[in-house]
């Protein structure tokens, strides 16, 4: 599949038309910001293992009933997807209270909570993706009943599986976000699911295996981004 | 009834022990406060209005079912109400786009809603009193689901029954708070409902009539709270 022209350019990705006009190719930077941009930087091979990551973690979903837009891992950098109308909703899930949640409402990072939060936000980089709720989606006509419950189902599909997959490997799935897409009047789960976008924790150490290594400057990103590689995608 | 020692000073508002355990007075004040309290003035006879206003105001709900914490004014500034153990969220009620709700997503404000939109947020003015969804709420364990429905039910009566109120008048009910709170074993409406607390425009023209004067510097601000006060009052 030839590269096209270039469609979009995001923090952590490029998007490329091809010359199927349903079709484009998502590439994988090493580039890495955090806090809306405020702190930037660059993880070394971050967009080869996310690639890699984020394939294996699509099919798994797949497995379990939830459409998305991967067709193929074209390459160590290059995913060829389906061409989504992203939604304007960031789609967050949280086992754990951490990150924003703990910010937000003065909470310690760790607590676990009686039942998973599933939590959107209007994703807008100048109002800084504002938590919005469901009420309000609906009140401004911005989704349709129907589409925010096929979007929790999808939503919770993912949590069950990805919970369950990380748990046997001995890490905590604390928490992560999803963005979805319509393609051809369906809804499929788009972007990327890697370390950028979840939170694990090793479950005997609690020590972060994610994007808060870079956040925080806890060193050893790579390390951690090449560990849960493996980890997820065997000796591929 | 006798004012006992001072139990808490709030903004707006001063509340008194009485001789009866289950009773306290409510002292309205002409503090006002805005943005989270970075901007502080005085609003002449403020008190003695959303004194009157909210006593009116919290009869008429009751009467549409709600029960609510007023026991009866007792004079300009001074209503006597039962004891409540506050709930640590505000349930805010939109009809139309505007103040936080425009901010927070970048709309235009008057965009009306679709249906009315109940928000609840964590009282906190540490932290902003931030949006908090309900399965938050639940999640953290800050509410059941019979007490959340509890609230949603008694907000809808209340924006039901002021919404038509005003409507009658000649007012668009914009948007409101409201704080509920536990009082031996029953969830009753607390705090206040007046111009501090609603946001009210002219049908014809879409003069605001509330706190935004105050707010906004729009000016005219007594002769708004006195208004409204005359019209919700009657001829008291």
């Amino acid at each position: 599949m030839e590269k096209g022209p270039k469609l979009y350019e995001g923090k952590a990705k490029i998007l490329y038309e091809t010359e199927n006009p349903d079709l484009v190719i998502q590439y994988f930077k090493d580039d890495a910001t955090a806090f809306n941009n405020q702190k930037r930087g660059t993880i070394i091979n971050k967009g080869i293992v996310n690639n890699k990551v984020s394939t294996a973690l699509f099919r798994k979903v797949e497995e379990a009933g939830v459409k998305t837009h991967l067709v193929e891992r074209l390459n160590d950098r290059e995913m060829l997807v389906k061409r989504l109308e992203i939604l304007p909703l960031e789609v967050i899930v949280r086992n754990l209270v951490a990150g924003t949640m703990a910010r937000r409402y003065g909470l310690e990072e760790g607590i676990l909570l009686k039942q998973p939060v599933i939590e959107f936000s209007y994703k807008n980089d100048a109002l800084g993706d504002p938590l919005i709720t469901i009420a309000h989606v609906l009140a401004l006509g911005w989704a349709t009943k129907e589409e925010i419950d096929l979007l929790i189902d999808a939503t919770e599909k993912v949590n069950a599986t990805l919970t369950k997959f990380f748990d046997e490997k001995g890490f905590i799935l604390v928490d992560f976000k999803l963005e979805f897409g319509r393609h051809k009047g369906e809804i499929l789960l788009g972007d990327e699911i890697c370390q950028d976008t979840m939170r694990l924790w090793e479950k005997e150490t609690l020590k972060k295996m994610d994007k808060d290594r870079f956040r925080r400057d806890l060193g050893g990103v790579e390390d951690a981004y090449n560990e849960m590689c493996a980890i997820v995608c065997g000796t591929e």
